[in-house]
């Protein structure tokens, strides 16, 4: 095998994109991340997936598309995206809107060569565009979410974490993708001081030096001193309280239905919340084009938008490349963070 | 007693606008009401409190204050607003910021007559500038919320319904002031289907001939289809479907992070949550500054801005009318639609 990385002084990080889910917007956002000088500017681009669907991509982006085709083995040293062909799936097999086993097998392997490469060290850090999930289930049974396909991919040990991210602010939450009536079960001191460590450790890693956090409480008005829950007085609070001494910068709990407004005007980095809407139904008011969802905890950032397949809009060239741009932005801030600090893998 | 009604030609329904908690805001948002030419075009406002709280909050908003000093039982025929002065607190016992006995007993004195007024049909509406909590309760032990006290201090019957509105956009929630664990076991089919319809009535009573409804799920993306909680498929998908049946233009349930977005792209009238922050949370990124809580339900329209008292700015002059503005503007639409329609009283 040739030489892993590039040789030549270009010091951006090489961000792997995969395409994801051809039947939705995937392609065209790919086709124009690979125009964009915004992305150009911060990341080199290894595009994955097949030739075909990028260019029906740009077709309908409108964009031309200049890529070169290399081998997985050889990427670089071309300052210019560059674009590994797996030649595996042919326009005709997609139609627009459908989730199919095809779309759901083209997008599994794409994201897996682009996660390999990452663990292998030969690029920086993973990009992909929306996935359909029913699609990824067809391909892969028993297919999750991305945070547990990538620790089974890799055979990782620790926890993936998933951040949405939107503009300066990060959300994480304690608990994600369980029943809303068990999530009050669900928490613990001890659980809410990990993810407080772990979203300082994060955003650290992507360049913040002091995060401070803000953390959500459970019940109305944050309980209303025990009026409408006690999860506040028993649990959250004694957490905050732990971390604090622990000399984290953080601060909570806080009413949910405030707790975006007061972090936006206070500068703060972060939003620790309890659930998964608490911080969901907020982000994607603040900013849905913009959103982005970031698997932390990995030896190397992924990155995604947060918006979807967008299914109802798919070939049609209007979809907002912004969250995708942004998505590369922070992979390619943070391998450059980990790359100048020297961060050793942490495996 | 002398007649009720102004007897002028003057159609402007009759708004009471009791004064809130001295110790915030409330004095001077009082002040710019009286002084709004927005609400002079909609309502002929009947002040109650004391003119010299109401007198320290024209200071601080920096207005001049015209307004005539009235019996309680002798109301209009004047155009301008009035006040009905009780006499019920010296400026020297007010400390802004703190919650007080005084205050307390000041704000229920202002709202229980207020309420005693529209219960007697002397005034359409009531309206009131923002209440502290823990102040009312000093003043009136066992204090819960605005609905219960209404309903206990006028022997009414029926529910009282507390909603949320933003512009357009209406937010009713089937639970409230709970602890979040509680939410998933107070949903039932039969509770949704009544809010429903109560929502419907509320809204064609304020003018809308034929509202539109979202419903949003418990769960995170709505269950996804059972795999994160069966509420939606168990109660409220059942209970949208029944709703439908009995001629309701309803919909969903739809994933709380964005029914909001949803809604308003669709010109909905309102959105009907499972829980207070599913709702809060985006009503108060949307538009914290103009938001209204109306209580329905009732003969007579009450509203409130959705904020509170603001203790931090108060005295300064810098408060934002807006939302009291806009509680009394549709206090005010509702009178005039009920007296236009010949609406009898609901007891």
């Amino acid at each position: 095998m040739s030489p892993a990385k590039d040789i030549s002084p270009d010091r951006r990080p090489l961000v792997a994109l995969a395409m994801g889910d051809p039947a939705g917007i995937s392609p065209e956002l790919a086709a124009r991340l690979v125009c964009s000088a915004t992305v150009a500017a911060a990341a080199r681009l290894v595009v994955i997936g097949d030739r075909r669907i990028l260019e029906g991509g740009a077709r309908a982006a409108g964009t031309a598309l200049d890529i070169e085709t290399v081998d997985g083995c050889a990427i670089g040293p071309a300052g210019k995206p560059v674009l590994i062909d797996l030649n595996n799936l042919h326009p005709r097999d997609v139609s627009f809107g459908e989730a199919t086993l095809g779309g759901g097998r083209f997008a599994v392997e794409n994201f897996s060569l682009a996660l390999r490469l990452a663990d292998a060290g030969r690029v920086d850090a993973v990009c992909y565009t929306p996935f359909n999930k029913k699609a990824m289930r067809y391909a892969h049974p028993g297919y999750d979410d991305e945070s547990r396909f990538i620790t089974e991919l890799l055979a990782l040990h620790g926890r993936v974490k998933e951040f949405n991210v939107l503009d300066t602010v990060w959300n994480a939450r304690v608990t994600s993708h369980i029943p809303l009536k068990d999530v009050a079960a669900s928490l613990s001191k001890e659980a809410i001081i990990a993810e407080i460590g772990l979203t300082v450790d994060c955003l650290k890693r992507s360049g913040v030096d002091a995060p401070r956090l803000l953390v959500a409480g459970l019940n109305p008005h944050a309980g209303d001193g025990g009026s409408f829950g006690t999860e506040e007085i028993d649990i959250i609070g004694p957490a905050v309280e732990a971390a604090v001494a622990q000399g984290f910068d953080v601060a909570g709990p806080y009413p949910a239905d405030t707790v975006f407004p007061t972090a936006l005007k206070g500068g703060f980095h972060a939003v620790l919340t309890m659930y998964h809407d608490q911080g969901q139904i907020a982000m994607k008011l603040m900013g849905f084009e913009r959103g982005v969802t970031m698997l932390g905890g990995l030896p190397f950032p992924v990155c995604t938008p947060a918006h979807g397949t967008a299914y109802d809009i798919a070939g049609r060239g209007v979809a907002n490349p912004r969250a995708s741009e942004e998505a590369v932005l922070l992979a390619a801030r943070i391998a450059a963070r980990q790359q100048a600090a020297g961060v050793q893998e942490q495996r």
